[in-house]
């Protein structure tokens, strides 16, 4: 990996292969480099802010993600033909897929991410637990690698202790994962989650986790060149709905400087183990009546929530991502990263929340976003911009930064109140309550929160 | 002065008397503290975003400023009438006004900004240079106090050597200044601007000054809350066009270290010699070539380019005035000010470069503003709105930070290139070209730059 570090150049044409919030990012990120963008878009695409703002655009197929954003082989021919020395993949779609990076690399072009093959390892949930193990880290007490039937299953479970997760060895994002709270569950849904496992990924193979109910998910950055890895702090992203992150915050605000200090060391313990190279983000699950936390996964690409990040270290991860994929060595020590302050994300989604989330595409009128001291707008809207109905429903980051939680929090509320959204439905006046409650205010929050809050107020 | 702050409370509601993107500032920091906001407006600003944002709305007068946010009777009319137990002048209009802060306090409410008694001080320049010479704060050579009459004028003048500046002593922003390179240009200016002086602030009162014509525009912000000053480092704002600043930077990139100690501790020195309480601006003219500082004047207010201090320091300068006018000591001790990164604000006027800044109101439409990564937004604008003729041409500030200079100047390209601003004319374009300066890369510029670039650039 050394020598194919140092033959390469700082990139100089760059292919976006993503869409929304994170393609307008890194088109930011690599115009200040003085890269120059070439975003490859799907037709629905087309009037999209990144489309707008990039040097160049090149049409990738029809609106469905599978025939545009997740076809490799259209991805690769647009590549080609831009003449982009190298491709960003962002989050989602194909950034965790090893054979695009793979094939990025035959084509003699730079993936800005890890090498494939660290793509590959952790992407294999099983093969990461057993990394994890191996570098130190402490892992969810669970089987070691795949479970191969339901006999083999239940006596795991006797000694890892019920409620047990069931996990997908190929999965990711939450997807295929299964609760059981008792042997007979178990029995049940062992077998169905290995055929949905099978038809959803290839690969049937599911092993199991003790499952914890109230507890955090906390989050740590790691920035690494193949040689060195430093951490950036962690983040924390308990406020989940079905296991999709909706606020996020940097610091993690319940951990203790001692348990901070484990757990920074343990995540860059495990990327040090593979020579981690680019920007990754390693999950742990926190109990913070013990303060113990266990390693879920690692994530080899940039996190939706990496503002809240550069807003507590002053570092743009993005544009790191992109020095060290030029062929940079880190230029940031373990000393010069220092927290300041507390940051907090909230996503703007075009859902509903008061019918279910149901997504809401549409037409953009009178918009108005926040501004002001310590407020950063990553966004994809645009007076007038069209949602189109095909993807993720994430239209805009609002991250607020303070001296403080409480204060950032204060800044939140404004920054919120001063946004102005018509035309669609939006996540807006959710994030509006839930700054407002006594979980949110004091921290005191769990993975199950914002379910349990959500079904609670639906009662009312 | 003690015994009045002792005896003040938090403030609960707060009139604004301004305008534009100054009372949308101060909107957004008395929000975050939870203080309710009443904005007293002119006619034409009905439909302002500061109006929109703000708790309620006041209507003062017409149009013209003289019989809106300068009529002092209709803003404490206003503000008696609102239930505000205190005033936020924001910049320019009344909020150098001594009389004005006394009325307000005759009224029982609080005024934000320092005592009134400081105010006058500050605001007759001799007086203020007087101050700072028993301060032991280096002043330009020139005479001491006012000068009666032309003899006298001569006679200075040939101790400090010409070119001399002619200044009225109860004018500032520039207005009434003169400069004589000879003997003879002395006798005919002096005349005129005692006249120009007498008519313009009915006081005849001028004093001479050494002109310095490359030197820089540096200035220090200090907070203080009338027992304790401390300083928040220096900006550089030597790019002016008719003593109008365009472009600001903090730190000043010219300053050596030793000379950064000296200069702020000659800023607090003075401000601590008037017991100075709220955010003040002490500015200096400075010989780089020599490595030595001259004082010019304090301001009493919060200053346009405050936003490049806080981005540096991570201080809200106008929450922080707001929590001293409330009665609080100031929560931060000089160890607590740390300088990271650089900052650097674009002034975006509605004036049109190509057509000698000729001011262009109209009514904005296809506005897009830039966001992401270290870019801070401070504006008026929103689509649709109508940009008044009666006032200052300033519409919005694009304030960005990034970990140093250079890569603070390839930010603000990057964000300048996001915007689109159309229906009028604005200073947008001549930004992007002064960007693109060795002399702006460098910082390699003085208080003339500008103005020289510009007719060089006029003459091609």
């Amino acid at each position: 990996m050394t020598s194919y570090c140092s033959t390469r150049g700082p990139i100089r044409r760059l292919f976006i292969a993503n869409r929304g919030e994170i393609a307008v990012r890194i088109i930011r990120a690599a115009s200040e480099l003085g890269i120059e963008t070439v975003l490859g878009v799907s037709s629905a695409d087309r009037e999209s802010l990144a489309a707008r703002l990039a040097d160049a655009v090149v049409e990738l197929g029809p609106p469905a993600a599978a025939r545009s954003y997740l076809n490799i082989d259209a991805v690769l021919a647009a590549t080609e033909a831009s003449g982009a020395d190298a491709v960003h993949p962002g989050y989602g779609f194909l950034s965790e897929n090893a054979e695009f990076a793979h094939a990025v690399r035959r084509m003699g072009r730079t993936f800005v991410g890890p090498d494939p093959e660290t793509i590959e390892l952790m992407g294999n949930k099983a093969v990461a637990r057993e990394c994890a193990m191996r570098a130190g880290v402490p892992t969810v007490p669970g089987t070691q690698g795949v479970v191969s039937d339901v006999e083999l299953a239940l006596g795991s479970s006797s000694v890892i202790g019920f409620p047990v997760m069931l996990k997908a060895a190929a999965g990711g994002g939450g997807k295929g994962i299964r609760v059981a709270r008792s042997p007979d569950e178990l029995a049940t849904m062992f077998v169905e989650a290995q055929r949905e496992a099978l038809a959803a990924f290839g690969d049937g193979g599911i092993y199991l986790e003790k499952f914890f109910g109230r507890a955090r998910h906390i989050e740590v950055q790691v920035l690494g060149d193949g040689q060195d890895v430093i951490h950036l702090y962690d983040r924390e992203c308990s406020l989940q709905r079905r296991r999709q992150k909706i606020l996020e915050e940097a610091p993690a605000p319940s951990l203790t400087a001692e348990v901070r200090d484990r757990l920074c060391a343990a995540a860059v313990a495990l990327a040090r183990s593979v020579s981690y190279s680019s920007a990754g983000t390693i999950e742990f699950l926190y109990d913070d009546d013990a303060g113990e936390f266990f390693f879920i996964e690692m994530n080899t690409r940039i996190q939706v929530e990496h503002p809240t990040t550069e807003m507590v270290t002053g570092v743009d991860l993005v544009r790191e991502m992109l020095c060290i994929a030029g062929g940079a060595r880190l230029r940031l020590r373990q000393d010069d990263i220092r927290l300041h302050g507390a940051a907090i994300e909230c996503r703007l989604n075009a859902e509903d929340p008061d019918r279910g989330f149901l997504p809401s595409p549409g037409t953009v009128n009178g918009l108005r976003l926040p501004g002001g001291p310590g407020v950063r707008v990553d966004s994809m809207l645009y007076d007038g911009y069209k949602v189109p109905p095909f993807y993720d429903s994430l239209l805009a980051k609002i991250v607020v930064w303070d001296e403080n939680r409480s204060r950032a929090i204060s800044r939140m509320k404004r920054a919120l109140g001063e946004i102005e959204l018509g035309g669609i439905k939006s996540t807006l006046p959710l994030h509006l309550r839930l700054l407002g409650t006594e979980a949110v205010q004091s921290a005191n929050y769990h993975t199950d929160f914002l379910e349990e809050w959500l079904a609670a107020s639906a009662g009312c």
